[in-house]
């Protein structure tokens, strides 16, 4: 299946097994990929669906496509990691976005903290969006990540990590620098079981990650997320950029979600 | 000490406890950083000294600098890591050299392999090793990494393995994707000994890790790097573009090296 060509589908363009091809869609798998009637490619819905379709003429000249087999593929991770990132001068959030998407990251939250300099206007959403769909395409994910709309740290870190009793627990980790935090891949052996028989969290489903500004967090920034339940995390003894320590993150989240055979794939969905 | 200025001198500027600044570098001090006479900064030779300097004004006007202190620091990763790159396109290499450097590499070589599109020209071998350069400055670093001239690749990988009878192993770990290969975390994990009483390399001095071209290696690529004694490995289920993998890698690297309580860091020089 790798070299199909890959297309990103609203829900609303499948009717049955055909698939509606927006006249953006058609023009880029005829003109642009000179694909033809008969010829096929990979269908994905956004939403963890993939199928393998046909494309058909209809007799006015237009292309539709006919869906010959629901695909069973799995790049997705085992447990959904939501990364919070304080926005990034210049346009650094783009590449963020593009490799958090890449690394298989379900959400994406912008925040303004105290160091924040950039306020971002609403096209940059559409933009960042834009941008999730493509690196979800091209790293052939079947999810492409939400991202939220920028807000105020507290209190999205607030919500974030607010669980209704019965629901799994969700564990926040809050990356820092000069302080003296145990580092995240260790907090991971511990919470994910990692080269552990007994997990102590097997109920564990989501995760939250969240990385700060250039210059870093202010003092009483750390104590709130403290207070709110977030573990101080370290990435190692260098001081990386705003725009590398979300990369770093996400590596090892994904690596021991993925590397171990761990508890977490058999009592989550996949 | 972090608010420091830091700045990377050759070991030719440094006369007893006085460094001759370059013309450049008054500049930078004096007209970009404002820094007068009896300021203090940060002098790295880039080859792992720290010091603690002070600017002099001479009598013609020039500035001078005397070191008062030699710095203890240590933000190296207790392992050697030479990062082999097939050569990606574009602009691409730029980044992955910064963050690289960043994660704690110790040597960058890039690769011409077989589907590699850019043969560089010999300026880009010098914007490398500046880019190198700040980026050592911006994370603290003491080493600034060694970037190699772009060579093909099977006698670059066959000669970063080689070692002489009595000196420690070297390590070296292809990634590899859409091949049946262990996780590079699994392997880290058996070969460093992460997680383990008994690490079995205890001796390792350095590793290799090789990350590939946008469409990945050929096949005859694989077989030559196994061949020559190279691991393949994974670094997940997700495909990652060409910039990416190294930095993926990395992060996994750093962080095993310096989470654990690892016997690496009291055999080795640090």
């Amino acid at each position: 299946m790798a070299e199909l060509q890959r297309l990103a589908i609203a829900p609303t363009q499948l009717h049955q097994e055909q698939i509606c091809l927006t006249a953006e869609q058609q023009h880029y798998l005829s003109r642009v990929l000179r694909l033809r009637s008969g010829d096929r490619f990979i269908a994905m819905n956004g939403q963890g669906q993939w199928w393998l379709a046909e494309l058909l003429a209809s007799p006015d000249q237009s292309l539709e496509a006919q869906i010959i087999q629901t695909l069973t593929v799995d790049t997705e991770l085992p447990i959904a990691i939501t990364l919070v990132v304080a926005l990034p001068k210049g346009s650094g959030f783009d590449e963020v976005v593009r490799q958090a998407t890449e690394l298989g990251t379900s959400c994406i939250a912008p925040v303004i903290s105290d160091r924040t300099l950039l306020h971002p206007s609403p096209q940059k959403l559409e933009r960042w969006r834009r941008i999730a769909q493509e690196a979800a395409e091209q790293s052939e994910r079947q999810v492409v990540p939400t991202i939220l709309e920028p807000v105020p740290l507290a209190p999205q870190l607030q919500q974030l990590l607010a669980t209704t009793p019965g629901t799994p627990k969700v564990v926040g980790y809050l990356c820092v620098t000069r302080y003296d935090a145990p580092h995240l891949l260790n907090c991971l052996q511990r919470d994910l079981g990692f080269g552990n028989q007994q997990p102590s969290l097997s109920a564990l489903s989501s995760m939250v990650i969240v990385t700060g500004p250039e210059g870093g967090w202010t003092e009483a920034e750390v104590e709130q997320a403290i207070a709110l339940g977030y573990q101080p995390v370290s990435l190692g003894q260098r001081i990386l950029k705003a725009v590398t320590a979300p990369l770093v993150a996400l590596s090892l989240v994904a690596a021991v979600a993925e590397a171990t055979p761990s508890p977490i794939s058999t009592t989550l969905p996949g």
